[in-house]
């Protein structure tokens, strides 16, 4: 009798501490959302801000149009706080504390998912609509007033770029604070309580914030932008300082925080010990994989190089070569990137096993500002193009703000080139974290559990891109119609007498977002639950695996293609050089093959490719988070069988 | 002294069983090479006999346009005289004896190799060529006499299709069968020497072909084909017969030449007892697998069902949206034969480890020449249209090609299905021969050299297709700049009184494909090597695995996307319904949009696609091959660290 009442009362307090776990892991996840949301917006309306102000300096010449989004520090802030807090309650039990935190990292990217793909649809559905009766049919300059759709492209801008870009690195940064937080809870850090080294993945991002503002004083003030062409070599240039000053700041860092010496256990292997200046190669080999990935975007996407100026010479001979040949160039513009991200996992790992690989991935995010202010670059000068034209600001200003949205099209790519560098590093410690939460001691690809999982992970980025690109070319056409509706029945429009029905437009692309990211969204969410509780957690390490390697690849050679296409458009449009002008002017049957490139890489650059980035992070952090459940409930199919 | 005499005696005499092994695996190698280098051969006579046949049976009404292809036959029987003839040196020794033999399959895929990739590159070179002067800017129709590309077009679908697809079916029934006999004589078959089920591969092999002889009554004297519409459920019927009949002769076949119960041995594992009704299920379950790959194909492809519809509807809207739904369609595509090749991985395997895994893509394979019939149908029906409007017969018969050409590109996207299904098979089969000959107990995903094999893996088909999608470009730019030179100096060419000069067109291709294949053709050479010998067996594995799964996604996007493009052309060209005709007649805004697509994916789905299955084959038989020696002598980089 004694025993059985011992006993219920264990198991209650045993279902208390789990209830409170879970209570704590909601607060974070709710927290994570709350603040991913309020990034997302701050980003919108500085942004906002920033698109007139560029248009109106665009007017005195080309300098100051340069800013800095700060808005990582409220998600640094925020963990912080919630780290501190949750710790009244855990004391010294780190491995739940840090267990709860994962909460956030999961709401961070659930948000990113929404931002991202619905983003996506709805910047790309109004673009590709606005082009499609603007441009091609009635042939009226891009970012014209009497295009109906116009302001929902020019929203839609902010939506995808910004908010979009702004949730998947927060979610980015997030994630692989939480991975490393709970790899290092499983290592010594946690056992002898050295609190400081254990916040060790913070001081990183910290120290990238601060570097990053070093690095605005250049931009802003040491450096005075007075030619178009000065811009590109400028952003290049903040990528380096900022690179090389965190380089610095990451052996300070090291020296100071960490311990000389200490150990991580690993999967049951053989405990490691790791010295501080081990933990040093980790972040910096991370922050400069990030480097040679910016860079060979760059080279890709700008049209001062040969890839680009290849794809626009395609164009002589029609759309179907200029496609060819931008696949092919998205294509091969995998192959560095990748084999930089290799290094940074064999060489973090080698060195420090998972705990290596999430604060690698710490590294390539550290100059996250910079990144991000580059990449919000594109769609900021891409509106002050837009609002110039109609505000019928004088065509020399037309001419700047293009030249400033072709160097945007290219910081751009970089961007989303540092989003799924990062994005792959960080699904990786994730994915070491979940085998570890998930007792796993190793995913035998030789097992035929495993294989199966990473085949199939292999064909989701297909399935997800799939149905992203069909919703927005599913949108873009109600948006023609819709477009040509207006054209046909308004009358005075095409004259500029009246003004176009701006509202209609901007409902459709945020219907048709809402409506069509519940499918894809579907897919992430609830294939880690089907795959973890149907085949059991070797399938779904197989599968996390899978859509890992198979996700990166298309992640990157959708965007860079795209980027590429609508650079070779502005290429010729820009006709600075002999060749240039060979293929232009606009209006040309080169031209126009090059728009028909264009419009094709919009889905694919600005919603299929980065959405993958949230595929595989998403998919990775609920893994974790449900992993004691999986690896204790799942693989009902195999108990049947 | 005398153990130093006895010791390089021993040496002397284990170089010498080195010696002659390496000889023995030359001799298969040529015999692989000549033999399929002879099915080409064959495959390419037959095909243009079939050419002339077809266009002229065409006359009298759409019958008896089928033929079979029964080169599998010598493939087979030279692999069992080789086998009968190794057999008098190594005598008992199974082991020795069938890894000699996988140097058939090495060879059988090296000419595939260059059949693929050199055959698509010189098909797509003078077809895109041909279409972007002749259609796009002469304005003349497709395959006219007139055109100076046209004749190096109807060589190319013969080169490309017939003997590409020979080639590349021919290597993954000598490499299956090759991985199954390895496996096997490392299981209780080799050591109780029981060789009627050793040769249980080549039997199942030889049912095929039985199988496939029967089928061909079925399609050539029970029903008589009247009309257009009945080709493409007669070729259907076709393969679900043999897919029926062919799963009785297995039964047959397993009940008769197996013991009733046998172990296999597998990489250290605890040996698994196998019923011979096991292997009855793992041969059909490929056989089934493939089945329904063909039948998801057809869905996609076919332009009697809603994909192709959709994408021939998107046109509408312009050459961007027709892409855009075609790469979203080709993504799909995948799903469904993604999940019955796992589910086929996993049944074959869990009953009989990677020697069911073998015989499954021997299942898939068995009905190889009821599959290659299929496939040779679409170039045949292709060239039998291009004769028919060459030799300037009737509109009526240009027609009814027409239509068996539109047949024909499906059924050439069913037996690139077949091709891709059973090329991941095979090399899964291949990777567990290499795994337990390179002595590995298990390829943890854990492991960083594994990890960045895997991810470098998945990047290779990548590289890889942006290499020859970009050759096909380059070549049919020079291809446009031929043609255009002889509209334009050649008098009287385009009345048709002087003729255009051909072999000029040939000889572009011919030199293109022979030059651009070169580097692609290294990169799968060369690329196991360096793994193997700098990284070690792990990373090779890693990397094995990850083009595997990466490469199978894309091939079968690549080759739907293709066939889907270019019978969403043909849908709105025929106008057979009031949807087809509101989008055409040829000419239409939508019908050069058509053309758009269909002109992307012809390298798409004639040069990259089908190139992939060589690819994941060849590195997965050549890493076999040497995985003793990687085993051995790799790892180089490791050993400096």
């Amino acid at each position: 009798m004694r025993t059985l009442r011992r006993r219920a009362c264990l198991i209650f307090s045993s279902s208390m501490v789990k209830a409170i776990s879970v209570a704590f892991t909601t607060v974070a996840f709710i927290l994570g959302v709350v603040t991913s949301v309020l990034s997302g917006y701050l980003g919108m309306k500085i942004a906002t801000y920033a698109n007139a102000r560029t248009t109106l300096e665009a007017r005195k010449g080309v300098g100051k149009a340069f800013f800095l989004l700060p808005f990582v520090l409220d998600g640094l802030l925020v963990l912080y706080i919630a780290i501190n807090l949750f710790k009244i309650y855990y004391k010294t039990e780190r491995e739940g504390l840090f267990e709860a935190i994962t909460g956030y990292g999961l709401g961070g990217s659930s948000v990113a998912l929404f931002g991202r793909v619905g983003g996506g649809i709805y910047t790309k559905a109004a673009d590709v609509g606005a082009d499609l009766v603007g441009k091609v049919e009635r042939n009226i300059p891009e970012d014209d007033p009497r295009n109906p759709a116009v302001i929902a492209d020019n929203v839609g801008d902010n939506v995808g770029d910004i908010a979009g870009m702004g949730s998947d690195l927060f979610g980015s940064f997030a994630e692989s604070s939480c991975a490393a937080l709970v790899v290092a809870s499983i290592s010594s850090f946690g056992t002898s309580h050295d609190f400081t080294a254990m916040c060790f993945p913070l001081l990183i991002s910290s120290m990238g914030i601060v570097v990053c503002l070093i690095t605005t004083l250049f931009a802003t003030d040491f450096y005075e932008i007075k030619e178009v062409n000065q811009i590109e070599p400028a952003l290049k240039r903040q990528l380096i300082i900022s690179t090389a000053l965190m380089t610095l700041g990451i052996l300070l860092v090291c020296f100071l925080a960490l311990p000389s010496s200490f150990t991580i256990y690993n999967l049951g292997s053989t405990p490691k010990v790791v010295k501080w200046w081990h933990l040093f190669f980790c972040v910096a080999v991370g922050l400069w994989a990030g480097l040679i990935i910016g860079y060979t975007t760059e080279y890709f996407t700008s049209n001062a190089y040969s890839p680009v100026q290849d794809v626009a010479d395609s164009c002589r001979t029609g759309a179907a070569t200029n496609i060819i040949f931008g696949l092919a160039l998205g294509y091969k513009s995998v192959i560095i990137p990748i084999f930089a991200i290799a290094v940074a996992i064999y060489v973090s790992f080698a060195l420090a096993v998972f705990y290596g690989i999430a604060v690698a991935a710490l590294g390539m995010l550290s100059t996250i500002a910079t990144g991000l202010a580059i990449d919000a670059y594109g769609p900021i000068s891409d509106n002050a193009g837009g609002i110039a034209e109609m505000a019928g600001m004088s065509h020399h200003i037309r001419e700047r703000t293009d030249a400033l949205d072709a160097a945007g099209n290219t910081t751009a790519a970089i961007g989303k080139g540092f989003a799924i560098g990062s994005a792959a590093l960080v699904s990786l410690a994730l994915f070491g974290a979940y085998v570890s939460r998930a007792s796993l001691t190793s995913v035998d690809v030789l097992s035929a559990k495993v294989f199966i999982g990473l085949i199939v992970g292999a064909m989701l980025p297909y399935w997800f891109s799939a149905m992203t690109m069909k919703s927005v070319g599913k949108a873009a056409l109600s948006m023609v119609e819709e477009v040509r509706r207006q054209f046909n029945t308004i009358p005075g429009l095409m004259e500029g007498i009246n003004n176009p029905d701006y509202a209609t437009c901007v409902k459709i692309s945020t219907d048709a977002s809402i409506k069509e990211m519940i499918p894809p969204g579907a897919l992430v969410m609830v294939t880690p639950l089907v795959v973890g509780i149907l085949f059991g957690v070797e399938t779904l390490a197989g599968l996390l695996a899978g859509a890992l390697v198979s996700g990166v690849q298309i992640a990157i050679s959708a965007s860079n293609t795209g980027g590429a296409w609508d650079n070779a458009k502005k290429y010729i449009e820009a006709g600075a050089s002999e060749h240039a002008r060979n293929l232009g002017p606009k209006g040309s049957d080169a031209h126009k093959a090059a728009v028909i490139g264009d419009t094709v890489g919009d889905p694919l650059k600005d919603t299929s490719g980065p959405s993958l980035n949230i595929l595989i992070k998403l998919m990775a952090v609920e893994s974790l988070v449900f992993a004691p459940f999986f690896a204790a409930h799942g693989r009902l199919l195999f108990k049947i069988g």
